[in-house]
């Protein structure tokens, strides 16, 4: 495949594409990102996305690029032949000799996108089957609601999974609370209610959140908005994560406890499908 | 100036020293690095940093780079001419398709190095002179022991203190207690005894921090290691602050008040003679 990518204003062979050194994205961790769905052709949700990578970007003090960032989705998208699928989208505070301090505002933000293809009957299977994942220490810095690209816990805490052959780790604070998982937001069913964090500079307010909120009410479930603990978790009736990525994806275990007996929650189902309708949605 | 870069086996202008857009380095913020002085063309305390550099790579499960470290950071500062200076080395776990868990091990670590002047007189009489800090949340990770690439709370914290005339931001935990500066080790010193953080997961263990307590012991100065908070800071006999690039600078006031009506105490002009005369004798 001969991957296309967007890279500060022009489309060039991924493998090929590449940024300066000194980009404050490569030697700082220093800029922010979105991952959005492509549903054939067409872009989901892509105002919230914008909004809060403009978001992010503010946070960061790093000026919003002065662009069309839905056309250039779109067009990265094109490009790679993806119907169905993610583009990737990360902002940075550009290139300048490497210096703590923020450089002359003359620098201007790099841009880079990039799309692929993605099998989205396979996503759904998963997440109706379900997956393991492990509980691991909240080790990340204070400011999780922002979308940065400094990610080392998250990638060390995802490794961690795999390692155990799991799928997903989710952090856990000192006051034993579940905050979120390395990529994902974290939920859970007991009783008659869904629980998940609410939105707090300890977890990054998902889009894909955002819309499962949405489709509880329609479905008239009791949704509360508070931190659970890991003993909730493998006492539930159900659990389950949110990304773009991973849609709606069932939680059968954590840390080798069977969740429910490791069966999947009707109501999980029921969520996983209504989001499954969103995304087509977007297909027109 | 035309500024060489090392890049992944090969010596090129740094304006054209680039790296691949999917470098882990730049989508997570995905590797470690060092900067060490360059002293008459020597570098300074090398072992010291390779070894921390190899520390830092093992926490982060990052192989250690086939490669004669030292000697490359010396043909780095030659090839740009550096005498007086730092040379900066940095290792990322390399290039590969965006996903948060580690490529296939087949996937080598990316390496550069980079290397400039700087002149230790200016740096010298600034450090004795003294400079403000002001204080700021400790919102950092947990592992701020890993000299990892992902500073982002540490370039906002530098940022914040320019931002009001100040030279660096001094982290202070939820206890009240001053952790370490945005990229320097913090010290007070309080009647006859240098006080500074012990080596946890809260700070860098500077290898200029090191070195100054082994002068400290030759010197016949106390020496306790334990944190400190910023009500102390503010009524001590003296602080300054150490890294690499700072060398030992007297720090003069704290959010705007002065330490010891903003004078430098004796014994932190001594320890910066000391530190001087260290650097100095890496030139031979």
């Amino acid at each position: 495949v001969n991957e296309i990518a967007y890279v500060n204003g022009q489309f060039v062979a991924k493998a090929d594409a590449q940024v300066n050194i000194e980009d404050r994205g490569y030697q700082f961790g220093d800029g922010a990102y979105e991952v959005c769905t492509i549903a054939n052709g067409q872009l989901l949700d892509a105002q919230p996305h914008v909004k809060r990578l403009e978001r992010s970007l503010r946070e960061l003090r790093i000026a919003m690029p002065d662009l069309n960032i839905e056309q250039l989705c779109l067009e990265t998208a094109q490009q790679n032949h993806v119907e169905w699928g993610i583009v990737y989208i990360q902002v940075s505070r550009g290139v300048a000799p490497r210096n703590h301090a923020f450089p002359d505002k003359s620098v201007l933000p790099a841009v880079v996108i990039t799309s692929r293809s993605m099998s989205y009957p396979d996503v759904f299977a998963r997440g109706e089957k379900g997956v393991a994942v492990i509980s691991t220490p909240e080790i990340r810095w204070r400011r999780c609601d922002i979308k940065s690209i400094a990610l080392l816990p998250n990638i060390m805490a995802k490794q961690e999974a795999r390692d155990v052959g799991a799928f997903e780790a989710w952090f856990v604070n000192e006051d034993g609370f579940v905050t979120e998982g390395s990529s994902t937001n974290a939920w859970i069913i007991r009783d008659d209610t869904v629980i998940t964090h609410p939105v707090t500079n300890a977890i990054l307010n998902g889009i894909t959140r955002q819309v499962v909120i949405r489709l509880l009410e329609k479905e008239g479930l009791q949704l509360k908005l508070r931190p659970f603990t890991l003993d909730e978790v493998k006492q539930a009736d159900g659990a389950f994560m949110t990304s773009t990525t991973v849609c709606v994806t069932a939680v059968t275990s954590i840390d080798g406890v069977d969740i429910a007996d490791g069966k999947v929650d009707d109501r999980i189902l029921t969520i996983a499908a209504r989001y499954k309708e969103h995304v087509h949605s977007a297909a027109g």
